[in-house]
């Protein structure tokens, strides 16, 4: 492409609203334009790197067997209300109306709509496992977006959903995805790691989040940087081992703490460490209030509480609760002497502590010298609380480090959820007839693209993995007036792009100085310089990446890049 | 692909609601459904269809030096007020509001979009001629959606829009735009008239649509079948050459003619043919009366008029205005002693009648024997009519035929009015400003898709040309439980497969009757049947469009598809 005929607007400036690198980059380098808040044009530099990810999206989808398709974006009312999501998802899903007063939603996801379709064209077990997928733009009416493409209200997304028979073929073809997305996102360049999420309120089982790596990410993940360790802090299980204080046992005491009512204050008071006192919070659980006791250096995980009692609804209790049955306020409670009135849970760490204090479940006053087993009972210890930094994994797994990660892949388990609510049903090889388990996966193509950006830059633009890169040569010339560099220059764009070689050619009559510049912003990996020594026929051959320059003559620069391109 | 890892839902029976031969074969052979009225999902071999007809177009774009690039559908109504097409496009444009109520259109149509992205990001002359387009999914609120892809809600275009410094770089990009639209729907298969049509309200220059030659389209379009000529009736100039009668003028006379009203009427009253007689309408041009003179076989056409007098508004005017002006009702008009009361124009027919009939401007009389220059003056003559079938084209050009036509794209000089209205100017090389000149180049690929099938097709299916056939073979086992037969089979779908060359493979345990009229229905242009001779190595080889048939070995197959695949 000659960039005199393009479109490729870069700016010196940093645009003022845009906070992170990607969004600031994509800008300044001219790949993508904002029409309105949260939605974006794509100039022809960002509308190729946005194919080569579609492709390399597609490739690896089909490599597993799922088959393309396209679905509207409009979708009828009624089938979201058929599965209660037209009530449920909020004003994130755009809706409108046609003409004759129909309701649509503009496609946020496409749950409802292929399971619809699978439900009228499937009818036997010989037509399942079945997975399609599809690549189109989809609406989320953010309330704020930011980020440019990280969180926009229009972007490019890959949907993909599989139908089956039993649970085992969903789990073969998670396991296909799981290893598809790895592909995806490893031949995208990016710096990744596949997290265990929470499963949410769809009734879904599995899942994993694939998070690219990036302090400007919205998530936290916990990993081991010495093994596969990963999950989302939210949902990340705790797997230290706890071992007991060889200390004897002191003799219980109440204590009066007076006004002292946050741990840190209580501990401050009682002169001991945090991780020596006991949290005790009370919370509702689908209506049944139960105590939760942490140790005092831990959080309470309201997922991790929610799924031991496989709940909808988890909230803290009042302090009017606290008070009518145990007969104290927030910053007083504590597990001694409770039994029977509530359930008592507590995280596996609380097990293992010695002479701790805790709220006397009297306002006013601790206990401390407490002791699990001999001064209070737990019901059940399960793993309760979130992930620490710093935690132990067991077995040479490491110590547990926290990341930002910006999620740009997910597959999940949804089991028979959908199938369910739309009558999605098949017959199987002896004539009865059974709901279809589904799995979906997503995944962000324009935030890809964007995380990318994040993960491949240095100071004077934007460095692309060549794969993904909007072109793979970039063509320039110091003086475009002089004769000899014009003609060696036009010669090697027609001869790379005769051996099917991306190249832009900056055939513009610009000050070297300003096209060397906007090279580096764009960031193609291999740049050809034609310059003083054309009428010898020697160019300045560079690598993006890491800067490294070299010349070389116009008869071995056609056969290094064929060889750096593997062709 | 395996058949039996896809979604390829064929029917036997033709779809109730379905009328037209492109709807019904592409629900039949399973290449797309309806999710709501006038809104589509493309299934496995719809989608591949429509990958390939983009492609083509995307190709061809790319010939002419035209970017890809990608808008969003989501547009600030903000955008359509400034050019005042808000209100003016009415209810087939959808419309929304965001969380914040905030107005948006979804996209019809880009002018508005890509107009003010330019205008902010190109500020010379340097930069122009640019030329961008997209392909990407439309939304028309459609009032009544109908004939499957060809009159839809949500569908694929691919829009261009180019910008110039002056109308002869337009005219420039247009003729080049002209030519890849002829090679896009050379390429894939349709049968196509370019013709001139009506540049409308938006005060655009000259525009021509590509019309797919179908009896199902809705627009007529004259046509030479010996020559290039071709345009919408609605625009079709006449260039029929006239001749004059060589007998004496007889002598005017006026004739009571009672009630007789209508042009037949007063014929067959005065007892000649339609074509001795004159039709006289008077017409309220932009509020200026027009007395309009044809012969009595013709037909006004007001495009022509309006035309001619380049006015905003042509209407019929009242009968209280021609008693007004004219002293007679709309029965009794004619030419005759009209001089100076109101403008008198005539089709060019005219000039050449001998001897005819009009209205004597009095209530229940006609002249007869009234011949121009002699009895009447006419201020202009000029080409007023709308062409007919018959018609004659002078210079061996043949005779006028009408047919129908899809538009399946078109090509438009736009002039300055988007640029105008959104302020998209540009310095030239003087350093003085001037506002862009723009065309616009639209072509609807879905459309393009059912035309293909419209104009390929026989009474057992589709039969896809095959640049754009979803697969190029497809491969059957006449009993997929025979070991040889499968074992043929496979070996012949993994070599295809190697050599680039698209598959699909019928591998279902279904009857040979089902599987041979599923591929007469889906039709893929080269069928492989691999059948009782599989252990000889012998397989039934067959082009779908003429059902040509030959017994090929497995050595000699491979070869004759690649001969026959250009490969």
């Amino acid at each position: 492409m000659r960039q005199s005929e393009s479109l490729l607007p870069t700016l010196k400036e940093v645009p003022t609203d845009a906070d992170i690198k990607s969004h600031q980059l994509l800008l300044r380098a001219g790949f993508i334009r904002q029409t309105a808040s949260g939605v974006y044009s794509f100039l022809p530099l960002g509308k190729r790197v946005l194919r080569k990810v579609e492709e390399i999206v597609r490739e690896e989808m089909e490599q597993i067997g799922a088959n393309e398709m396209l679905m509207p974006a409009l979708q009828p009312a009624e089938l979201w209300r058929e599965t209660g999501r037209w009530d449920v998802y909020g004003p994130e899903l755009m809706r409108l109306k046609d003409r004759h007063d129909r309701e649509f939603a503009l496609g946020a996801t496409h749950e409802e709509v292929i399971t619809s379709l699978v439900r009228d064209e499937v009818k036997s077990y010989k037509k399942l496992p079945l997975t399609l997928f599809q690549i189109q733009t989809k609406f989320r009416d953010e309330k704020r977006p930011r980020f440019g493409l990280l969180r926009g209200r229009e972007f490019v997304m890959k949907d993909a959903y599989s139908f089956h028979e039993t649970y085992e073929s969903l789990d073969i073809t998670y396991n296909s995805m799981y290893q598809a997305y790895s592909n995806i996102f490893s031949r995208c360049g990016l710096n990744f790691r596949a997290v265990i999420a929470d499963s949410g309120a769809m009734g879904g089982k599995d899942t994993h989040e694939f998070m690219a790596l990036s302090d400007v990410g919205e998530d936290t993940i916990a990993y081991s940087d010495t093994s596969d360790y990963a999950a989302n802090i939210e949902m990340a299980p705790v797997i230290a081992s706890y071992t007991k204080e060889a200390v004897e046992l002191a003799e219980l005491q109440k204590v009066e703490t007076a006004d002292q009512k946050t741990m840190q204050d209580v501990a401050d008071f009682l002169g001991h460490p945090l991780n020596k006192g006991l949290k005790t919070l009370m919370f509702k659980v689908d209506e049944k209030l139960v105590l939760v006791v942490t140790r005092g250096d831990h959080e309470v995980n309201d997922i991790k509480l929610k799924n031991l009692y496989q709940a909808s609804i988890v909230e803290l209790a009042s302090e009017q609760e606290t008070i009518d049955t145990l007969g104290a306020g927030f910053g007083s409670l504590g597990p001694v002497g409770v039994n029977g009135k509530v359930d008592v849970v507590a995280d596996n760490a609380v097990e293992y502590v010695v002479n701790v204090s805790c709220g006397a479940n009297e306002n006013g006053y601790h206990y401390i010298n407490a002791n699990p087993g001999r001064d209070f009972e737990i019901d059940t210890y399960a793993d309760l609380r979130f992930i620490q930094e710093g935690d132990e994994l067991p077995e040479d797994q490491g110590i547990v480090k926290f990341a930002r990660g910006i999620e740009v892949g997910q597959v999940f388990k949804l089991g028979d959820f959908y199938a369910n609510k739309l009558g999605a049903t098949f017959l199987d090889d002896r004539g009865k007839s059974n709901t279809m388990i589904m799995g979906c996966y997503g995944i962000g193509v324009s935030r890809t693209l964007a995380s990318i950006v994040e993960q491949h830059h240095d100071e004077s633009g934007i460095t692309w993995p060549v794969q993904v890169a909007p072109f793979q040569v970039h063509l320039l010339t110091i003086n475009a007036k002089k004769e000899e560099q014009k003609k060696l220059a036009e010669e090697l764009y027609s001869s790379l792009k005769s051996l099917g070689i991306e190249v832009l050619y900056d055939d513009r009559k610009e000050r070297a100085g300003v096209k060397f510049a906007d090279s580096d912003l764009i960031g193609i990996p291999y740049r050809i310089t034609v310059g003083k020594r054309a009428d010898e026929g020697y160019v300045e051959f560079k690598l993006r990446e890491n800067g490294e320059q070299s010349e070389l003559h116009q008869s071995e620069i056609v056969n290094k890049i064929k060889q750096l391109l593997g062709k």
